[in-house]
């Protein structure tokens, strides 16, 4: 049986585009002993991933020019010769970007039969809801009438850490691209206030929304609009740095040049830090306990934002440069047997 | 009785110069019930003063144009309508830039009679001792085989911050602006490499003295010093934020640019954290303890540059943006009698 798979054709420099991308028909691979042969639902397309398209040291090991890509998967089991699933059972992991993937048990873990969409274990109960979780939780930390605010709060990760800080009873102000996902923070997620970057003046617009100040800044874009963030810090505010996604496409001895944040953190005695999900990994059952609850609660809304075919995966993973989705963006490769 | 005060003469824009300090002649007042008169035997200048010369929000109320410029002070306690203490004491506070200060005892501490010079109350023992221990020891918490650098390495805080590190295991890579302050980190210091900022590329040099990375990073300087250090700090490597002395001097409406960090911190999972002093206070004691100690058991050397008179308060403070002195920048006013 033949297959499609997605592979790195050529490493970007800056944005990737069109030739970053190849399709390969691959054959099947039947499972040996204890392994088990799935078949891809969905597969989710971050911006992280977009670090292991370039050379060099980072925290995962880069992608291989003309190997597959790799990323969030949610599969179903066609065949298994292992004791831990069985047939037409729902497993996510981290998975060769193809149309089937051949695994070892140890390498997915079982997706719940809870009434949700299987695309749920991407999203709202898969990688960025941790990240948001650890990050908001674990480090930013917010109190009862503080200011939380979360840029790129139409995202993956910002729409449930924005709602966490929410349920933690702070004011919550986010920061997007459009009006759209404005309404969406505002209306849909019940955040106080959104703050559109493209609409003139952040710093501003910022004061203009936090006048007591801001407490915990959650960030995930970094760039001119973080800029505008630290002079507002609070004394002991919380940074949780999740993302920097204006960053990730600097071409080659570019540099991401702004303003340095010394003397913010001075001031107000600011903590900053960076956060992975995996160095959490001893708090993954909390997390996700408080996550699948708050969802059953109905405390805890979530977008998807789905492209249909495996031939979709490069658009879907370039449309989260230029802010197109809200909420997760994810992929539909096959229906659920 | 007539003395010397040092008031604030017009708030600096950018550098500080001879134009910011008026010298007054002033009455000495006679203390009230429960005060007592103190003589100034020393006096502290500090980066952090320059901050509240400027008007606008920062965690010390600024100074006021015609009023006296204040700072750590020794002083000899000459009249005393106080139980606590008696004439003859040594006792150091923070304290008006005057020759004499009529204060209440809470306003004071008692120096200690151990041997060592008043003066030491306001460097090995004093403000910038404490806050190297507090940055180093509960921000920084270097381990046993790490890399720590240090910037500023040969000043009040740098001098001990580095020692503190070595003391743990530590090694301890300082950053200085001199040959002389080189020789004076890794001879009299003992630390393990200098950097001559001064000397070419700094990223080279740091790579160079840096082979496994960086684990702590003691920030007293900012500016492209520092930004040359984030790309070589290790995961989980933590940045206490103690002074940007190159930003203290911005003019109006100019801005520190350089190297965003959010990458590097979301890299190597860098935790970066500002902190005053003051924040410790709780734990104050265990601090003077291990600093006396230490300095009891010759592990903790340390310089003084000791300007002569209450007139050379002005240049002693402008020397230390030129980065003239070794060590703490000091005044001696007085003789103790």
């Amino acid at each position: 049986m033949k297959q499609e798979q997605l592979l790195l054709k050529e490493r970007p420099n800056g944005l990737p585009d069109k030739n970053t991308f190849q399709f390969k028909e691959v054959e099947v691979n039947e499972p040996a002993e204890e392994e088990m042969l799935v078949k891809t639902l969905y597969v989710s397309v971050d911006p992280y991933m977009r670090g292991r398209m370039s050379d060099g040291p980072s925290y995962v090991a880069p992608f291989e020019v003309g190997s597959p890509l790799q990323g969030g998967n949610v599969s179903q089991v066609v065949k298994s010769n292992s004791d831990q699933f069985t047939e037409g059972d729902l497993v996510t992991g981290n998975l060769d970007f193809q149309e089937y993937n051949v695994v070892k048990g140890d390498q997915v873990r079982k997706v719940g039969t809870n009434g949700l969409s299987p695309s749920n274990a991407l999203s709202v109960l898969g990688m960025p809801a941790l990240t948001a979780y650890f990050g908001m939780m674990h480090i930013g930390e917010p109190k009862k009438g503080e200011t939380v605010v979360v840029s790129g709060a139409a995202g993956a990760v910002g729409q449930v850490a924005g709602q966490l800080a929410k349920k933690a009873g702070a004011r919550v102000v986010g920061i997007v691209g459009s009006e759209k996902k404005a309404a969406y923070i505002t209306e849909t997620l019940g955040l106080d206030a959104a703050v559109e970057y493209k609409k003139g003046n952040v710093s501003e617009q910022l004061q203009k929304a936090c006048p007591d100040g801001i407490d915990v800044y959650y960030e995930n874009v970094g760039g001119e609009i973080s800029d505008a963030v630290w002079p507002l810090l609070n004394v002991f505010a919380r940074v949780p740095v999740c993302g920097a996604i204006s960053a990730y496409n600097l071409e080659e001895g570019e540099q991401d040049i702004g303003l340095r944040v010394q003397q913010f953190l001075i001031k107000s005695r600011v903590k900053m830090q960076g956060l992975l999900v995996g160095d959490f990994a001893e708090h993954y059952d909390e997390a996700y306990q408080a996550l699948e609850e708050a969802v059953a609660n109905d405390e805890l809304k979530f977008e998807e934002t789905i492209h249909e075919g495996f031939h979709a995966i490069p658009d879907a993973f370039l449309g989260l440069f230029s802010g197109e989705n809200i909420g997760k963006q994810l992929v539909k490769v096959a229906d659920k047997e």
